[in-house]
């Protein structure tokens, strides 16, 4: 096979992704990017676990309870099943509604969500390998990420909700992989997600977002299990003149999808998030967690909080006052004076709870956002100036969960055993956390599935 | 009530279909409106008959079938059962499939097959009376097409397969009138559709097409129902600044949705086809009859053939030598041809086999379109130059179907029989046409789906 045909123009940019799909062997995965894959699981089940009772789940669970087919497929951290299309939706919308799971950086896509819970759901209906299942994973989140890079970033900036009108495609070209598509029948697979591709920015800080990030994994299995009985698409839905690429972006740049398949691997540019909110939060409240070791740190003799960073994080997240735990998690202010009076910054920080917390409301009227253009986007300065005229200040170059400064496994780990205690008290997670570690290794990838249920009611 | 409320500012533009959905009284729908939505869904049972066993609803038939929850809902001339989500999605998907389904004519929306599946999908659960289900039916169509209004042209012309797009707030709006939820539930609705809405142009002509005005449907009757539940969405999910108006069209005209609600209504500009193509075609096949009635007119003595048409039939339809029966809908020459030697244009006139006639082939590779800006679009002269010099002409004002020479009531009639005879032979439809014309004074609107069904196998 020639160069050429491996790293064919960007004019075939559908087509190149069917290809590569198909094409792709395990071993050619890199270790380092295997155990990405890994870590991307672990930290999929742990937001799916915190998302698993949140009142947008429960409704969205009435709902289908009634509308479901056969029950094959586990929602995580709940006791009921539901068919694969469905359970792909629920686990999809939970695993993202706090915004906690994983952020590819470039993109700030959420890379697990669409893809990992379609897989899932129907390795518990076909027995199906560990190893074949990572690698579909790793292969779908390529997908994903590397329409992200070509729209990006005008796409989402015109409003549209990356994750979900990208996650189709991952979704897709995942399960189209693991179904063992040839190129014909991905590249329908891949088309029939782009009749799907939809979500709004607009939808963000209510439950309707959870629809469209559900619908990405709902609609992604779709479109591989209708190409499998030959349900025909069109060839170029990506680049095509009327196609994905140019309908959503200014100018796509198709290079990104074709350049380096198979070298360049965007699992690698994967992040995870310690706090549950948007990721410019996350070196604002190292700051706040710093500062509150002072013992001169107390509330009630703050003058006024400057919170210095790169002008993304007040574009993002100067949000004062704001009314609901959902909304608290883009609020710089509210995440400055949860972190500073709890001296934590997890879902219970993030809550209407909290939010209505009048300790919380008083400091976070004394926060300011401000300008530094000398700081990169992880990077921010937190200076708390108390009525005495002592400034506190607290410098973070690399916030935890950036790029440079990844989460560990083991606080990878850590964040799925409190988010399993949280969503799904009573559940033992490590029979979980040691099935994703050995998935490689399993014969029956779907199998693992069972351990994210919650103990058999008494 | 002040006209202030009844026409908010354009600004307002979701609160304010919202609150007409919520308002209407159906004493306040005039009667030629009831009457054509009662057309409108005769000729959406016609449509949906003749893709009810086509290969792309067979494969969608055959994948959800595993996958689908209690068979409550009728797949129009089907055996099987499924689910409301999915029937809704096959019908829709099925009604649209030859794109022989009404147009709207300003913005080529086709209204009902969105918004009438999920209706009849919920109806055959819920009992509900006709005259509730229709009066729903239309405010579905509202919502539907004003929303088509105000981003076209530039929505369409950029790649949005509008039908879908715009469909899903249609049927979004329509159940959520038929659940009774209130101004904030409604609200909802539309904010839960917008997540949803997707679609596009690059899947035409491919079976891909029809997922996304199937989900359209579905998708409109699970945001209602997620909505009456108390799932929230935004609350500006139109005219909100990542809402689908701004983000899908360039200078989105908001007094289209707001303006004239109650006095104004869309279904008085829908229009039924005679023919299953594009609707740019339609008096090109007039011609084309008319002059085959012309002993002159033999095949092998012609030596060119003019198509002269406003100058987007042929942007839409200017399509030698076509491969497939779903292209051969938007050929001019294959129209052509096709009408000349057969003398008909029904579906089977527009499928593969068709297309595969060495003679329509010949013939239709004698076909020219020229551009005439005289003629309107919905006006055609197709000269027909023949060997012995001698040209015949055939100039079509209106062509059949468009608004100005509507199909008559008698004329849908038949073209739903004959479809019911094409799709699902066997079936009497009278009963279903005379349930259809009595909807107003049906006690259970459901119950019709039964006359939608083909006899039980003996």
């Amino acid at each position: 096979m020639t160069a050429a045909l491996l790293t064919p123009a960007g004019g075939e940019a559908s087509a190149a992704l069917a290809g590569f799909v198909v094409r792709s062997r395990w071993e050619e995965v890199p270790d380092d990017v295997r155990h990405e894959a890994r870590r991307s699981l672990l930290n999929m089940f742990a937001t799916a676990f915190a998302g698993s009772h949140d009142p947008a789940t429960g409704i969205a669970v009435e709902v289908l309870a009634g509308l479901s087919g056969p029950a094959t497929a586990t929602v995580i951290g709940r006791h009921e099943r539901f068919d694969p299309l469905n359970a792909a939706f629920l686990n999809a919308a939970a695993a993202n509604l706090h915004d906690f799971d994983d952020t590819h950086h470039p993109t700030i896509i959420h890379p697990t969500a669409p893809v990992a819970p379609a897989l899932f759901a129907l390795a518990e209906g076909r027995r199906v390998a560990g190893a074949d299942l990572l690698h579909a994973f790793v292969l779908g989140v390529e997908v994903e990420c590397r329409i992200g890079n070509a729209v990006s970033p005008g796409h989402y900036r015109r409003g549209w909700h990356i994750t979900s009108t990208c996650g189709v495609f991952g979704a897709a070209a995942a399960v189209g992989r693991l179904l063992g598509l040839d190129g014909r029948r991905t590249l329908w697979a891949l088309g029939n997600a782009s009749a799907q591709a939809g979500g709004l920015v607009e939808t963000l800080g209510t439950m309707s977002k959870s629809i469209g990030v559900g619908n990405a994994a709902r609609g992604g299995l779709l479109a591989a299990l209708l190409a499998e009985r030959g349900y025909s698409g069109p060839e170029r839905p990506l680049e095509g003149v009327r196609g994905f690429l140019p309908v959503t972006a200014d100018a796509p740049d198709l290079a990104a999808i074709t350049g380096g398949l198979g070298e360049r691997w965007e699992l690698r540019r994967n992040t995870h998030k310690p706090y549950p909110c948007g990721v410019v939060l996350n070196p604002v409240i190292d700051a706040c967690l710093a500062l509150r070791e002072n013992p001169a740190m107390v509330p009630d003799r703050v003058a006024a909080i400057r919170v210095h960073g790169h002008p993304l994080l007040r574009e993002r997240a100067d949000r004062p006052a704001v009314a609901t735990g959902r909304l608290s998690q883009v609020s710089a202010q509210h995440a400055v004076a949860a972190s500073l009076i709890f001296g934590a910054a997890g879902i219970d920080e993030f809550s209407d709870a909290a939010v209505a917390d009048p300790r919380v409301r008083g400091l976070g009227a004394r926060v300011a956002v401000v300008d530094d253009h000398a700081l990169p986007v992880e990077a921010a300065r937190v200076v708390v100036a108390l009525e005495d005229g002592t400034d506190l200040v607290a410098t973070v170059p690399h916030g935890r969960g950036t790029p440079l400064r990844p989460l560990s496994d083991v606080e990878i780990e850590g964040k799925l055993r409190r988010l399993a205690a949280h969503g799904c008290p009573g559940l033992d997670p490590s029979p979980l956390i040691d099935a994703v570690w050995s998935l490689d290794r399993s014969p029956d990838a779907g199998a693992l599935m069972a351990f994210a249920r919650p103990p058999a009611a008494g």
